[in-house]
């Protein structure tokens, strides 16, 4: 994309556009730059990262630059260098599975591989390299083959793909190296052992960027963006609120569950690095990640009830008077209640407190869908005006697609309480326990929060809505 | 997992219990041999791509055994078996897109590497590795840094982790090296060169698996998917279907669209390695990617609705008789014409036809959904038995969100009406074109569709519904 637009200025430079190229290349530079700036504010923890990586890749480059150490591996200290260079990534678990994957593959292969080249140097010269080159067929299409199997393919792929490498490296240069092949073999698992403890330190010690802390504040952060949509779906969908100013920003919050709908790859592959990570900060030994996948997994089921809801947002007119007048009160009650619960349960899951004050919020929700179900039983039906009920259909597919939103929000307060007393959540709620992770930087509050927070002043006699949220995580950290 | 039941064993071992521990080691080894048949037969493309591996790493490995290719490039060589084995991917389009970012990204930093040591050379001894170690920790930090730009990261990943290694290959060991740099730097950029060219001349021509099949197969087959549901959804509902042995097949067919719920990133990372795949087979040059992301978006919306409509399908009790005696001939007609519509769309994606025979269903379903509305506005009201109406709210409910899915079918339907125009598919409806595609290896039909056919066995009158899927196409297979 850069390179085809710099070809481009180059050729209008060509045809003398000299002074209109000066002014679109600064603009270009320009644009780069403001990019550059909003990806480390949008998470400085990218910034951090970055320096990380250059900090381990010097310190183990210097390797190369100290007579003593030089001397113990000569230009096998390169492997120390690429393994620093592929292992780091941006979480601890991450880089730590990548580091024990490599590490584990190197020595098993690095054996194996001599065990090979032995049994092959024992048939003569002439059957040696066809016996090496069967063994290498044989390994590399074997090996392949297993980084298909699902469980393989999650925690282990990298260790298989360094396998088939080192079992080449190992097997194959002894043929020709006039080293000793123990020699090789000694030398790359040591040197990669060494780049793989560069790394693993520098990602643990220096500011480290836990997948644990990630995983728990997306899980926390989409109920959030689900109970953002039904605080204002009510006043959204029944044209109470305000029309004007807070319009768009309310649009921005409303569709912040979008995200929720397609979030099953990212948690999935955060608690795979998780399982790598020892347990740290707030997370004890054991703690019971798993939890966090069922919780997610009823979100998106909630999301995608709410996106059938969103649906009627967008498209349906306002409902008639003397339906809106007979169902508002209870949807909006339901709709409030509902999206303040499932914010309770965000906030308790976040601060690690049972969600004894989302439970209140949840049952009045269930009070307003049996009040609504009553309702839909008596009052809505004895006017008896066919012509208005028609219009009215919308109207009670929302009331029921809210009741099946409710039973939702019901079945994820079960979850988070089950994740609660599995992870021995504390229970004192007027006073929140100050976070004892120092490692999570703090940080401004995301857009949709910010937004929420000028939108939602009205509401401020409940001060548990709004909060600062310590570490924003987007999809895109999962490097 | 593996390691720990083979500990666990042992430990029992160690305790006496050897007969109980032969015969589990046995069972073990029968699942571990069932599970790798199963995968190959489920996909047998996996058995071709890892013997496909297998065999570029032999070929490559032969730089080693022969006498004059071994002359020309020494240990070097060992970096063109490196790049066959981290290039070789699964499709043509990642093997590719790996292969061009490797090879581009070690000449530019080969060339980059030259540069700054011909830089600090010239400061002298002292200030060279000082020099070095910044230029380094410069470049490390800032590209890892532009790894976070969400285009980068979709296309050059790799490319600038490469970059990154070669720089620090090229920078540091001139450092030390007593070859000349820009021999090591010459080398490395050939044998690089020498060792995707034969992975991707393997991947070409030996059996090649296309990306570009697979986004097609996948986008159409989550169309039928959806289809499939829609087919059921009545019978199922309304339960008018024979309770029984068909019972559990059915169940199997309907959920069949849950895969299509989360395959957004599947139908990315396919679309992204189509871009670097050559025009091949039915795809023409400048082929209309873009627009089965577009069909893909869709495709997910319906499956939400679906998704709240299979809601129904577990939860609620059978509608009174009463109001399925009103609701159901419309109701069901939506949903198996837009079934129909839907199953015959995938049917001329797949076959790359217009979809002419599906816009007959679609606007039938259009009809149902007309008739529905006219049912709701007169009949359903004028009994006015109100205990009768509250059981039918989620019957109406279920009607409304049918009133939802028929507008998805038929914005599915005009964007694949859209795609077959910009890629001209044929517009010959009665005698389907064979597949021109040889490559397509010719695999049994999976599950679902299989217990599809022995389940809608009543159908057959309408004989497009039940083929053959020439390449299941599964979220696994992009590795």
């Amino acid at each position: 994309m850069w390179c085809v637009s710099v070809v481009k200025m180059a050729w209008e430079w060509g045809n003398g556009k000299v002074e209109n190229l000066y002014g679109r290349l600064r603009g270009k530079v320009v644009d780069g730059m403001l990019e550059l700036k909003k990806l480390g504010e949008e998470d400085p923890r990218r910034v951090v990262h970055s320096l990380k990586v250059g900090l381990a890749i010097t310190l183990v480059s210097t390797f190369y630059y100290f007579e003593p150490l030089y001397h113990g591996f000569g230009s096998s200290a390169m492997w120390a260098i690429f393994t620093v260079i592929v292992v780091s990534e941006f979480s601890v678990g991450a880089t730590l599975g990548k580091g024990l994957n490599r590490g584990l593959a190197t020595f098993l292969a690095g054996a194996l591989g001599l065990g090979c080249f032995y049994l092959a140097e024992s048939t003569g010269h002439v059957v040696q390299p066809i016996l090496l080159g069967v063994f290498i067929f044989v390994l590399a299409a074997g090996v392949t083959y297993m980084r298909f199997f699902p469980q393989m393919k999650k925690k282990y792929d990298y260790g298989l793909m360094v396998f088939i490498l080192t079992f080449c490296l190992v097997s194959v240069s002894s043929y020709r190296e006039d080293q000793e092949i123990i020699d090789i073999a000694q030398k790359r698992v040591i040197t990669i052992l060494i780049g793989g403890l560069i790394s693993v330190l520098v990602c643990i010690f220096v500011c480290p960027i836990w997948a644990g802390d990630d995983l728990h504040n997306l899980v926390s952060r989409n109920i959030d963006k689900l109970g953002n949509f039904l605080q204002g779906f009510g006043d959204e969908y029944f044209r109470t609120s305000t029309e004007g100013e807070g319009e768009e920003c309310d649009k921005a919050v409303l569709e912040g569950y979008k995200s929720v709908l397609n979030s099953k790859q990212t948690e999935e592959s955060l608690a795979n690095f998780v399982t790598w990570e020892p347990c740290h900060g707030r997370f004890k030994y054991q703690y019971p990640w798993h939890q966090y996948l069922k919780i997610g997994s009823l979100s998106r089921q909630c999301a995608y009830r709410i996106d059938a809801l969103n649906g009627f947002l967008n498209s349906a007119k306002a409902p008639p008077e003397g339906i809106k007048g007979k169902l508002q009160e209870a949807c909006m009650k339901m709709s409030k209640e509902a999206g303040r619960g499932l914010k309770e349960l965000s906030e308790a899951m976040k601060r690690m407190e049972a969600p004894l004050s989302a439970e209140a919020h949840i049952s009045k929700a269930k009070t307003g869908a049996m009040k609504l179900r009553s309702i839909m039983k008596r009052g809505l039906w004895e006017e008896g005006n066919n012509v208005n009920l028609v219009e009215a259909i919308p109207a009670m597919t929302v009331a029921s697609l809210l009741l099946d939103v409710v039973s939702c929000t019901e079945q994820l307060g079960d979850s988070i309480k089950h994740l609660s007393s599995l992870a021995n959540f504390t229970t004192n709620k007027l006073k929140p326990e100050p976070l004892h992770n120092n490692q999570i930087t703090q940080t401004p509050q995301p857009q949709p929060q910010e937004a929420l927070q000028s939108c939602e002043s009205h509401n401020s006699g409940h001060h548990h809505v709004i909060t600062i949220n310590p570490t924003p995580t987007t999809t895109n950290q999962v490097s």
